[in-house]
């Protein structure tokens, strides 16, 4: 009995976000996640000075330890442990923690960085939870509606950074950095997005004639997803307006910030 | 009358997709198409190695057969073969199997090596016909509304960047790279398209004024393609949504993943 | 009487593009137009072959004549030359052709090359005058309309541009390529608008910091011109929708390419 | 008695716009912020000549005695001085003077430059009193309105950059330029923002793979902050036409330029 209500209490903290208990730890494994991924990012930062390195290996363990007791935690506490050690968070959790104790036997391999930084991910577990989950979830919903819509573009884009690309590496060739197709590619890409980078650059007068009618297809290109982004969030916010009905009139297409009926004046938010 | 039916299902397998014969043949044709795009990315990858090389010719050549084999049975069973001989389609399936045959009288002619791969918009044949029939027919159906306004736009892009780099050729002239005025005009495109290579930079104080102010032009500039075709998708979104009438009552404007009707409850899809 | 009747045939045929020959004047100017920007665009390639520079001049000087004899022509049918001469495209006009005889007095002006190019501009009237004229005047209405907003956000930009100016001028110093303040704008417009020459580079830390921010700027700043131009669009095309009525029962909101009306059937366009 | 008099024309002058002398006064402190922040522009040029050097100090004391004596007025003049000192404007007033005199106990120090060039910033002040209130308010609100929008995306950007930033920085690794994850978290902003400098590229063929990929969610994630904002302005514009009613026939939804009404034909601005 005294186990099943610490369960539910250590529950309530880790998992939920309405107890003030539940609101400080979010608060803390927030600052502790930043706090983490800056240690990490001071670790790359060294390699001259061994001092330094101990310090920043030691900030990292004691998050490492941190998050391995949450995660012992979790899966305590969880009513159902299975579905979430098998869950994308759940996942993620475990690989926050694992390539530090990873590191005491293979040392010096960098991978382990770049799995380590992925505990960033968590951040948006805890604010999934939080205030901006309506924000969220319109502009999710906008991007799920225009899933299909994106596919379409997508697969356009990248047939045309295909055969723009072969076309490039055989007006330019090796010999002006075209060296391979797939190289041709990236640079297409790479000029199609505006990136721009300038390490590939055409050198004929054909290829930058080639090079300027794909930048211009791609400036009509960029239209193309804000264009189904922006329609569909359009429609997403009307249909929020629509939503919001008065209950004394059932009158709809109130303002989102209204507080009283457009029609009646009765109170929307009674 | 034997033959009458072979061409007949033949038929509903190569040009159809409602049979499972047919939906197996599209996604084979996805597969090869795909692969023998990257035997062609492959091919440009060699040069070093012959026995590579000679691999990747081999997978070619496989491709090839099978593709030539496809166009002549595209041909046999078509009930119209001139028409899909002239079809935009009809000269692409043609243009992806000649190459190679050319190849062996007139080897290392690198242009064959672009023609081959617009075999990649094969692509767009077998996907026309599939499920994302509608997302792409909406998208085209904004582009042709917006046509002669983009048509408009992309004059004025033109004319703008030839009197920017004819300007600019003036002011920094062929000491900085600024040689003649096409290489002005390419200088420019780059520039308004917010690609900037950086591979021509204006040097003198006044170039730098000039691409400034074409910069923050190029910025608004980007504005009009991008209004353009949300502008005209918002309609078209709309226009759909008010075309699923309710059978019961014929209310208008429901949502496009709704059920039943907002109005009086009925199933909109019976 | 017999000029009278002159001039009014040339006033329909130069100005006008009803008729026939006016449609055919209009189709003669554009490729003479066109051709003459290509001469002057091939001239700046010369510089090398003598004989190739006598012939582009010789295509200049042609051109120049034609359009010389049309000024005259329109001078002389206009109903009221000197609202003509000052009026915009009358100065075009003008500007078109006398650096070509100024020329012959002070040779070797490369200003005088990109004064001529000017001509190109002359585009624009024969434009306006055909089919186009609808689908610019939309775009045209819908930029006046965001004209006070845009001037607001370019106003935001210049003084945004000055401020981190003057803030890398100081991080970075004029070691690192940003020798003074105007240079120092000059890359921040580089980089909020995504340009991104790569000429100038931040190279300390906190500049590479404070580069990063203003780039995330640039990005939300982006927005807005997109945003503005857009909405305004999306009003002036639903607009247009409203204004077609129809003749029978005065229902507003049909389609622009609709040809009977929505609610009763009878034809829009009698 | 007379004193309170003074103080209360000073006022309408200095804080107020609705009087001829208000706007002279505006009009003139345009010109001369327009102008010092030239003359500070100039001084960054400078660094070879003493004689210039010393003239644009000059101008840089007078600009800083005029503004003094403003300063003064208008904490002489404001009903609530207490309150003007500590206001947004009120700091920036100050701040736009007190470097110049202390450059004259610690001369040489740059960043007091970056501090002047602040006053940049009063011309909003001025600008905010006058005819742009209205469009610049219609901006603001929209953003406002789209505020937490921004934040959750600028979240994902930030979090998404920390992880493309790490995987390229193991892939990619110092000897490609990629030194440490702070410098490669640049580089992926610099990328996803189409900025693209150039002065740090991905060699390998595996870093070049992920930076395209990086580049086309650049583009999709480009288009959320601009559907957002279109999304909001749009409701903002259509919110301003509904605000616009007959007084008349209380009948709403008039363009923002009509001057009659619609449906009654009555005056709407009587």
């Amino acid at each position: 009995m005294n186990q099943a209500k610490l369960k539910e209490t250590l529950y309530s903290v880790i998992f939920g976000t309405e107890t003030p208990a539940g609101k400080w730890f979010d608060l803390f494994l927030i600052v502790a996640i930043v706090m983490s991924v800056g240690a990490l990012m001071a670790e790359s930062l060294t390699g001259h000075s061994k001092t330094y390195y101990q310090v920043v290996r030691g900030i990292e363990w004691v998050f490492t330890i941190v998050f391995t007791i949450e995660y012992v935690a979790r899966i305590y506490c969880s009513p159902n442990p299975r579905s979430y050690i098998t869950s994308f968070y759940g996942v993620i959790d475990l690989l926050s923690i694992i390539p530090t104790y990873l590191s005491l036997f293979i040392p010096g391999v960098n991978i382990l960085l770049a799995v380590r930084i992925m505990r960033f991910l968590r951040i948006f577990r805890i604010l999934k939870l939080a205030r901006y989950l309506t924000e969220a979830n319109t502009l999710l919903r906008s991007m799920n509606q225009a899933r299909r819509k994106i596919a379409v573009f997508f697969l356009s884009v990248v047939i045309l950074a295909t055969i723009f690309g072969a076309l490039m590496y055989v007006v330019e060739g090796p010999g002006n950095g075209f060296s391979s197709i797939p190289k041709s590619i990236y640079w297409t890409i790479v000029t199609i997005t505006t990136v721009g980078y300038g390490d590939i650059t055409p050198q004929t007068s054909l290829g930058q004639f080639i090079a300027a009618i794909a930048m211009l297809m791609g400036y009509s290109i960029l239209a193309v997803p804000t264009g189904i982004f922006t329609a569909e969030l359009a429609q997403e916010i009307q249909r929020e307006r629509m939503s919001v009905l008065c209950p004394n009139c059932t009158k709809a297409g109130h303002e989102r910030d209204a507080h009283y009926c457009r029609e009646c004046g009765s109170d929307l938010h009674p």
